[in-house]
């Protein structure tokens, strides 16, 4: 099994690489990368010395020597090499977001801003939320691997839809990211001096996660369910918090709230979180924690892992779910592997059964 | 104008005395502490050496010595330094919360699980927010310093409410704090490998600032404010950022945007930034920031500015309210000088006019 | 493979266990903690949740199970743990001091304050840094596991001794260290507001780590060599950095260079860098730098490498060489790991392989 | 007094116009940026919002406008500057490396690659590090304000050199500096992702501050020091933690010394602490701390404080002196203040006397 990935060198890339070196099938790995064509990874990232050696190519070879291909661009430029593997029936993993939104071009081009050019890719194409779609991503030629914010935020919210505990409200994501999640390209916003220390929002109600999460929260409601999205940076290298405020189709009443500063464990808040658990029962990859516990991002680092924890408004009408994943691994790297070990047939936490590295 | 600080050797209490200490009308300053009773503030904290060397007193010596008296003590045994300060007629400020209830015993104790002692005092006591009660702080024997979520939240809801823009539904208060916020005892949560390069919430759905930031909405719209509130832990030394979300009392058409994900500059969102502006004008610590700046903690570090900035959710429902603050400055010592200021009828900015630390 | 880690719940004894559920010649695994027997791992470390669920038992229990048995507990209560071990033939890895010294009581006992009560449980330990003792390792009985700061400096400063660049002057090793050096006990010191943001010595001409990195050096010599060792908190959460400064045995005249602030890429150099290359040539876990790169902490993270950069004194008269490493994988629980597969005959990178994460 | 600033949109000029703002005889500010030129400075840096609003000019208007000048730009071209303002009898401060070598053109240009244009200004200039050239500074047509690194190694070794204590074997300097120090363009260095949670050594045996330290200590010691400097990248925003490694004239035989593992107080300590005590105690901004405290950035943090504390190696050959600043008060701003201060006949301390921001 030799796979490529085109877009080597920006981080999601090499978190792949470090992830596919250690995947027992793959017995070969191409890179190709636009910036570096030529050199070798090692020269790039030196971390790699004695444990890779690899050439930078061009795109092109590299698809033309895997079996499968990742691609891990910015937005807008996947749909050519996804149209030539397809041609060659090599199945295409796309990290950007061009293949997220299926046949919605009107959507992709309101927030990306560009139109679709081969919309039958689009047709075959399969959004990779496996907690999802994983019968889909099974035979699907061309497969979207989610944003990091949506990964987090929906798997947060998917049981209260499903389960049919959310009302029609609108449903509020408040995330907050590491720095990686900005990509390798230095700027002010990312200069320690100006990012440490501090916490800050960015894209307040115009980022592009936005419609993918209304998205991933639609399909599960079988309605357009109203999301708003509020992105934070904060210092740190790794992983996503998200807090999603989700209002109740009815409110309950808590039962066994003693007073209101009392830790919020509840008769109610234990049945809620019983249905989450239920619904997550044969996930490999999300853990819903026991009470007291709640989701914190050094808990899944370096890992598949996306935890959540289940809280409740006191006045309950809210339940409030936090969730943390990893966002260069479930949040991108890993959770494409997780969709080429499906597309595949391997053993879906293949090279991903990382037990996190929490200090 | 000699001062007393009980509970001088927590994070509030040093950072009083560095405050204090270059405040042009205070002449001399008496400490003390539980902890540290006849050490030095030099020796229990190196960093005053060659600035401040003070004894750690007793309580009572502080009282009795001093004209006007902070108390930074945890929460439940402020009630007898105030009745002691009362009899004297010497102003007392504290910034624990058990005088931010006014005589409303019944929210205090079923949040802090304590009853009132000495209910007469309450009655006489004023909640320190100056940008709300400027006007009876001035003659306020007691001033109950507000809370450090609540003062950041409070603030970036205000202008909503008070000018009708908010609706009757739940405000959701999401806010992130430094670790300085859990003061100076270690604990495994604050411990550097368990806090550094993660994020986590706490306490959600059951923090005792819940009820304070109701109490103030509450006050500002003159009906009960249903609140919301999930504070966070990030790796940062200072600051707290609250986003808040105020659901509007009408959606509003939102004017002038081109896109969803163009930057949020809308006229819609202008025009509410303009009544923001307004509500503030007059206030020195309030900045309400132009588009399209986000509020962000490093630009109030070290200084007693809460700045707020003025989004819109592009479906015109929800307003998105973001405040950035110092958690140890205007959430703590800094607005308890403040109210110094204002009691003793010196120039508010006294003492608190200091440029933000960026970086 | 049944293996014992008695002080499972401390950092070193989570990490062994992390590494140790991904070693496939593993098959058992047994905990002993005296703060949290008979409490589950996951329970006292959520982050295990859904990976590894062990009951924490006594140690006499893991002994009597385990075919292997690692001690990660401080110093000075190991002896009992290894008498049973031995008395059993159980291969005893101990990643505390009271191995490290041989049979020089002496030294254990002027900077560790206690005696040794069985020496000749001493006679029999063999010091685990396999570059130095790898033959002498596989038939040892017991293994004292080399401490954090002595692994790097030790890396770094054996090829100068060994192949007599180093004169007879003090070698200075400067160090700093990640806050998970310091363990999982909160502490002031640890105090995420107290360390963060911040850099700072402790223990300088005093910690214990000196006798142990001269008595390496020493034993690469062939004679006494003096050191001095300063180490330094600073605010990350692994690594280690050394810069060792080695007298040179004669000043050479420094080939190469154009002008003293150019990159320092000299003939020189190069000649010495290829020495410590040739001297490495062989070994799995070091990598001798290329020119112009410098060893850093982040290129070694979560791998078991060591970083070695060599730089010179534009005087000619000092050599200047960096070491990085990973004090919880090289620096502690990966080093151990390697031990036990020298001891067991199993590879040496078993479970050891890991591509550093470098952000 | 009117003060120009040219480079006022860097950090150091930034900080400069934060602390000028504060001072009692500044009674204007003019700011020059090349980058910036015709914005305001609170477009470039928000965080001025309601406390400054100044337009950023041409160089030659603000010296035309001013009484005294700054200039923080980079090495090389503050020549033209320095000339206008000794024309127009204008004191004149130059943050940059350009007049910190006196006439010594040789250094400077093998250091800076470049050669004098005005040999006349450097004979008027004087290397403004208060400390060793008060008297000096007080006259000083032009001052150099020394490097961040050369001011903490410098204050370290001074007492040590001008007592006789100081061998005439080379110095070493091992330091650490917070990010800050790398100016305000982001560069891959100094992204987030790859120097947060990490220590790393740059420009080892090469950087620039190695003869303006070794200048120092021979100008302290009436002949030349041989100096090795090793500058090291740690994860903070601001701060120089220095150690300085001394080789003692004679060694000393330790007295007092229990065991090596014991807190490093000894008589010989306290002797030798009680020189630099001594030597410093006119000074106001060193601090010589007292046993058995260490250094430590954070205690100087935001103030322009140089702390030191002296150690010994247990063996009584090499002095180690540990000293810290902030490298953007004492190392940079701060210092250049202090010179304006003495130049300009004010108090020294006036806007410098600042409590340390401990947390």
């Amino acid at each position: 099994m030799i796979v490529g990935i085109i877009g080597a060198t920006g981080y999601a890339g090499v978190e792949l690489l470090r992830l596919l070196a250690q995947h027992p099938h793959v017995t070969g790995i191409h890179l190709a990368s636009v910036s570096f064509e030529g050199e070798f990874i090692e020269q790039v990232y030196p971390h790699f010395l004695k444990k890779i050696s690899l050439l930078l190519q061009k795109p092109e070879a590299v698809i033309a020597d895997s079996d499968l291909v990742f691609a891990s661009l910015p937005a807008g430029i996947a749909e050519d090499y996804a149209q030539a593997c397809v041609a060659h029936k090599k199945p295409f993993i796309d990290l950007s977001a061009d293949f997220r939104f299926g046949t919605d071009e009107e959507t992709y081009t309101a927030w990306y801003g560009k139109p679709f050019r081969y919309m039958e890719l689009h047709t075959e194409s399969v959004y990779g939320l496996p907690e999802l779609n994983r019968e889909l991503i099974r035979n699907a030629p061309i497969i979207g691997n989610p944003g990091c914010y949506p990964t987090g935020a929906s798997l947060a919210a998917f049981p209260a839809i499903a389960q049919g505990l959310a009302g029609t409200g609108t449903i509020i994501v408040d995330s907050a990211s590491g720095v990686t999640g900005a990509g390798r390209e230095p700027g002010r916003a990312y200069h320690f001096p100006e990012c440490s220390d501090s916490m800050s929002p960015y894209k307040v109600g115009c980022h592009r996660h936005t419609p993918e999460i209304s998205r991933n929260l639609s399909a599960m409601a079988g309605r357009a369910v109203p999301v708003i999205f509020t992105p934070h940076l904060v210092p740190m290298n790794r992983g996503i918090l998200s807090t999603v405020y989700i209002p109740l189709a009815d409110p309950v009443p808590v039962k066994g709230l003693l007073r209101p500063s009392a830790p919020a464990v509840t008769e109610t808040t234990d049945e809620i979180r019983a249905l989450y658990t239920a619904f997550y029962r044969d996930e490999p990859f999300v853990r819903v924690l026991p009470a007291p516990l709640t989701a914190a991002t050094n808990r899944v680092r370096a890992s598949n892992f996306c935890d959540i924890s289940v809280h409740l408004d006191p006045a309950g009408s809210t339940l409030i779910v936090i969730s943390a994943i990893d966002n260069m691994v479930k949040g991108a790297a890993g959770q494409a592997i997780e969709n080429m070990n499906i597309r595949l047939g391997f053993e879906e936490t293949t090279a991903l059964d990382m037990i996190p590295a929490y200090f």
